[in-house]
């Protein structure tokens, strides 16, 4: 149906004036790219996402978070995430790019898949996970079905954009190895497998230098070492030096400014600081990505609203995380899903009043919306129903005790109590971060009641960002919903009465407390800059290298029926692929899904690496008493670590240690694979420590021999060392150009770099 | 007796030719000064130290760590430091300038001060704390006391050199605000505070540039704006690139290597790429250092052996850290001091052998050297004795076994077991870092099998950098002996038997785990670099911000005696100190010594601050029954932060916190003092935001009336977002020169530069 070739194409720009030209690549208001109409290069529109379409009615406001045509609102990826279904959430991008195709909106602004570094961040509910793995394998589906339709996609923030507080100004501050192995993996991933149309470039500071004009990030990484073919765009308002961000590799300023920046960009190429073939390729991207929608076969509408609801309700179901799910007292069955026939008293406004989505830019006008109530209504009949809080901002104590009297009487007169709890949508709003992860007082307080009366308690949660759970030891059951989109409501009651077995699981982890969390005291920053100090160990990598409890892992997640994995095999491929095989059965008494994941680590690395890390993951749907085979393919690029000394991706050779498990903590098979690792040459230089040199194949004998003859360099300072403790090894890390300078003029410079010279000429 | 004038003072060297000056700036052989006859330079010895004379013997092995004349080995600094007895300090740098001025040694390289930023550094016994205020009050007093005797001291190792991995490659990548107020705020203190005649650099790179090559660190900052007057000496090696070093304000390379580098520099102001000029300076420096030497009254010898040794033993006395001691019983008096006329088994080959110095550079031929059995005996008469492990590097388990048993009987045997336990001085040196911070297994195993056959067991530990305590709940008494010196023995029989009365406190965190520590994931680094990750969070700052159990926290050490608090009173002085003073009462039954901690806050501030940071301290000895007042003054410089916007210290107004207590975690009286901040001005910018612009005096009400002309931009908006979700919050964080981009071409660049020069113009 849709014209899939890259958005790169080139498109004929040649008999364009320069004005023109630059005119391409600035915006025609807020949401439209400009026409150039002789050229017949026509405007197209871009609008927001992620999770639904925003379309800007006619007449909406100017900067855009006005009211906007309904569609439907699937699940934020904070939820969709946890499905970890890759068919699924290809499905869902196939149904926004139908909506975008039915409203001649050329291009979707998602998916975001930037880390979740913090759970403070106030967008955490417009991402995926804190592994970049599960935020790239995800996002490439994303992409997959939104480009089906021949709408492209806006893969976002573009990069290291992982908070709210100061976001147009703050640098992220971040290593080579964190930046590489946590930050972009995902976006890399993305673009290789799933080559977006278009990717928009974040408000942030990387390391001092605006993504806008990042060149060494737009072109070099993304272009050059990643093969991008598409058009790079600001996030609105992102741009502050035009003629550098285009330089940079920016092609698309959005929105538009009434030509005030393409004026700057004319003068530019006009006075020689700008070269004209910069400008050519960015309005040649600009001008192809117009021109192929133009010539895109649309979907043709109206849209059918039911089977998109369905299907939100579907993708609400699978992204539902049964945290807990005990026996309220020892010989009784575990609470969920809800035994029919026992009265149930539902509490907490939320079950009312649905908190589906986040507050922002993807805040999406719903078709209609499903409230768990209704749900659980049309599902048990009349039950008692009592808000238990207020979700106004401002709440007098009295009437909070009252709100919390009417819950537990509720509770204490039916069977069962579930408690829908959450965030109040005030807390968590692109354009700032949360203050904590707590959840309100009043709202603990009414749980904490709750259960006190009534023992047969679950707990609903809606947020947006994890919370502290301090009632998880009380309560025996938590059912995490996060944001689940307009049909969360229903959704929800499928899970609470065992329509839909959950499947869920996390993809990032429920800390204790939030000053456990890794960037607990790097996180917003000050001063415009944020320090990643944190490195590598973002997410659970941190709580496992520390060895800390957590109160939920990361990939946990509970069924109605139980699994079990059989012994895990592994084989190398022909291209350096690990095949991961288990075999799982399902030993309960329901269907299920289990959602297998992989784990490596490689003990004795050269370099730092967390305990584990997340590489690959499968699912498999399961009937009672069925076994079945789980297949995980990890990718051998995957297992490389950027190398800092040669600035490229190097597989470390070795023996990896691969872990199954239905969680990070929850391992159930192991297995190792040997891997040949890629050449890595680097040659000796008067900076190589002896250590170094003494370890070289060719240098090392040749250096041997020549501390023979300087022994009494060693003898008579080891002599009086304490016993065990090294010369040899307190001098290993002494470089070897510095050797001579110790040597009181005995070796030369020359006699070092000569020494060099031979060892490097001997590559092998 | 000695002339105390800085070393900088000039000297007269307009005679000289470009090779003398340049032979002048570097050494003859390994530990003097190059001589000028003609013009009466004379050459002058630098030696080790820090705590203790390490003057090698004529016809010593080239790199200087062989046999060493005999000198009095004082109290390492991770002893003396937490003695917190700045008079005591000050006269064992008198007395090391004493030892120096005997033995012609014109300078003593030391104090080291370092920041202990991890547990793991195996030089940390040389570094007296995790705290600058420590390390900088405590460093002055050695330097004061060194300089009395006309010896220069050598203030090292500068800057940021915080562990022995790759110690001469490593980039110590460190954010301006740990490095100023973490790091450098030491070097500061002692630099104006104590003058010292040299500084010597680090072998590290800092943020890239190599210490021996950072002008911004040797000339900006040490000369510039601390006002040093004296040489910098390169660390052993630590010139990578001489020409360089010079022009970066390294003075004196150290060794000497036959005239090679020389050569380079006198090529280099040949061909113009060296000023003469930095050549003159620096070789006016070095013989500056070397005349004022040659006409400084010397001390005359001999050594006063028992003089020195005497006060080694006081030093060493006052250093112990009293951990624990409970009573092995309900009803029993505290285990220590021991009691007269009880069995005592003394266990553990420490006794026996002490370990009361670290390996490397700073280790000392001690004049004499006690063994706390031989004291134990002196004091108890006969007492049993069982070595309980071997120090050897491989003991096989039988023999293991054996000890233990053998140990075992004996404390079985005594009414009290007393264990000498500690690091074999393998496990720490210079040179190389620490893998864990455990004791060997086989010496944990003795302690807890000593103290399940006795309960009345004390722990006396040796050992430089902290280790893990896991017994500390079954064992009721736990001293800390660090590294004691050469009179360790003798001092620790002191305070065992209680003729002295502990007042030693940490001057660093014990931990509970090595995973807890800050730098963990972020020490040694890899690849030539070290990210500081932890920021200010060094230390107790760190357990303080995340709420960390800790085992012993920095400042906790006890007393024979028991110490009240009564309220503390702070006032400001003219200048803005903050005088604090508090009254305390030895509450107890013996004379004893308590220190007392001075810790400030500022809640609210507008940077990220710890809980409570150290900034000063004092002590008291009283009898029992007697009351006395402590008075701490708070210097207001101390009180400042470093601004990252001004690039300056800037002291910050508003209502500070002062928390006076016996340790960081046993804080006794709290009180405030208003301080006046200092004026910082910085003008708005485009990069400014909307918030900020709207904080302003001038700018504020403009703005704010040219918002109100565009209020659609936000009423649309804010009418759609949920209760409580503020688009002005979202907003205020919009640079106010993208405001301006953002409104669709109707305000001009132009226009808000007008807006930002007129709010400029009219700074108040």
């Amino acid at each position: 149906m849709a014209d899939t070739t890259p958005a790169g194409t080139a498109a004929d720009i040649s008999g364009l004036s320069i004005e023109e030209k630059a005119s391409l690549t600035s915006g025609e208001g807020f949401w439209r790219t400009k026409a150039v109409e002789r050229a017949g290069i026509p405007s197209v529109m871009l609008t927001d996402g992620p999770h639904g379409l925003r379309k800007q009615r006619e007449g909406g406001d100017h900067l855009g978070i006005g009211d906007s045509v309904p569609a439907t609102c699937f699940p934020p990826a904070v939820a969709l995430g946890s499905s970890w279904d890759v068919e699924l959430v290809e499905r869902v991008g196939t149904a926004l790019g139908v909506e975008s195709s039915i409203e001649d909106v050329a291009v979707i602004l998602g998916p975001g898949i930037n880390i979740k570094r913090s759970p403070l961040c106030g967008r955490n509910f417009e991402y995926l996970s804190e592994d970049p793995i599960v935020s790239g394998v995800l996002g490439a589906a994303l992409v997959r079905g939104i480009q089906s339709q021949g709408v492209g996609a806006s893969l976002k923030h573009f990069a290291a954009n992982n908070q709210e507080d100061d976001r147009m100004r703050s640098s992220s501050d971040v290593d080579p190895r964190p930046l590489r192995e946590i930050y972009l993996r995902g976006f890399q991933r993305v673009v290789e497998d799933a080559q977006p149309y278009t990717v928009m470039c974040s408000y942030n500071r990387i390391n001092g230098v605006f993504a806008s004009e990042n060149r060494w990030l737009l072109t070099d990484v993304l272009r050059g070492e990643w093969g991008f073919e598409g058009l790079v765009v600001s996030d609105w308002g992102a741009v502050v030096d035009r003629v550098a961000a285009l330089r940079a590799g920016l092609d698309l300023e959005m929105p538009g400014n009434a030509g005030l920046s393409d004026a700057a960009v004319v003068a530019a190429v006009g006075d020689g600081t700008l070269d004209a073939s910069v400008l050519d390729a960015s309005a040649a991207r600009v001008a192809a990505l117009a021109t192929r929608w133009a010539a895109t076969d649309r979907v043709e509408g109206p849209l059918d609203v039911d089977a998109h609801h369905a299907l939100a309700r579907e993708a609400a179901a699978r992204s539902i995380v049964l945290l807990k799910n005990d026996a309220p007292a020892t010989g009784d069955a575990p609470l969920l899903p809800l035994a029919a026939g026992r009265s149930i008293a539902v509490i907490g406004a939320f079950a009312e009043k649905p908190r589906y989505q986040g507050a922002g830019s993807s805040m999406i006008h719903p078709t209609r919306l499903d409230d768990a109530l209704t749900a659980i209504r049309a599902a048990a009949g009349d039950v008692a129903y009592a808000p238990g809080f207020s979700l106004a901002a401002e709440v007098d104590a009295e009437e909070s005790t009252r709100l919390r009297d009417e819950a537990v009487a509720a509770a204490s007169a039916a069977d069962i109590a579930v408690v829908f709890a959450g965030l109040p949508a005030r807390l968590e709003s692109e354009g700032y971060d949360r203050d904590d992860i707590d959840l309100p007082a009043d709202q603990l307080a009414v749980i904490d009641a709750v259960v006190a009366a009534n023992p047969r308690t679950v707990v609903v949660l809606s947020n947006g960002g994890v919370v502290m759970l301090p009632f998880s030891q009380r309560v025996p059951a938590i059912v995490e919903g996060w944001l689940l989109g307009q049909a969360g409501g229903s959704a929800t009651a499928d899970v609470l009465f065992g329509a839909v077995n959950p499947s869920g699981k996390l993809t990032e982890t429920v800390p204790l407390r939030l000053e456990d969390t890794p960037a607990f005291l790097n996180f917003p920053g000050e001063e415009g800059h944020v320090r990643y100090g944190e490195g590598l160990f973002v997410g659970y990598r941190w709580y496992d290298a520390r060895r800390m409890p957590v109160e939920y892992p990361f990939g946990h997640g509970l069924s109605y029926t139980a699994f079990r994995y059989g012994d895990a095999s592994a084989s190398v491929t022909a291209r350096g692929d690990i095949q991961v095989r288990v075999t799982v059965t399902n030993t309960g008494e329901r269907s299920g899904r289990e959602v297998v994941q992989v784990y490596t680590a490689l003990p004795g690395s050269r370099v730092q690496r967390p305990p584990r890390e997340l590489k690959g993951f499968g699912s498999i749907e399961l009937e009672p008493g069925a076994s079945g085979e789980v297949a995980v393919t990890i990718r051998r690029e995957d297992l490389a670590y950027w190398d800092v000394r040669a600035d490229r991706w190097v597989v470390e050779g070795g023996e990896y240690a691969i872990e199954v498990g239905a969680s990070s903590r929850d391992l159930r098979a192991t297995v190792t694979a040997a891997v040949d690792g890629d050449e890595v040459w680097l040659p000796l230089t008067r900076e190589s420590s002896l250590g170094e040199v003494l370890a070289h194949p060719v240098a090392g004998p040749m250096v041997q021999g020549a501390l023979a003859g300087m022994s009494e360099l060693f003898d008579g300072a080891s002599s009086i060392m304490p016993e065990g403790v090294s010369m040899e090894r307190m001098m290993a890390s002494f470089p070897i150009g510095r050797v001579g300078m110790m040597s009181g003029g005995q070796v030369t410079p020359e006699m070092i770099d000569g020494l060099l010279a031979a060892a490097n000429a001997q590559r092998q």
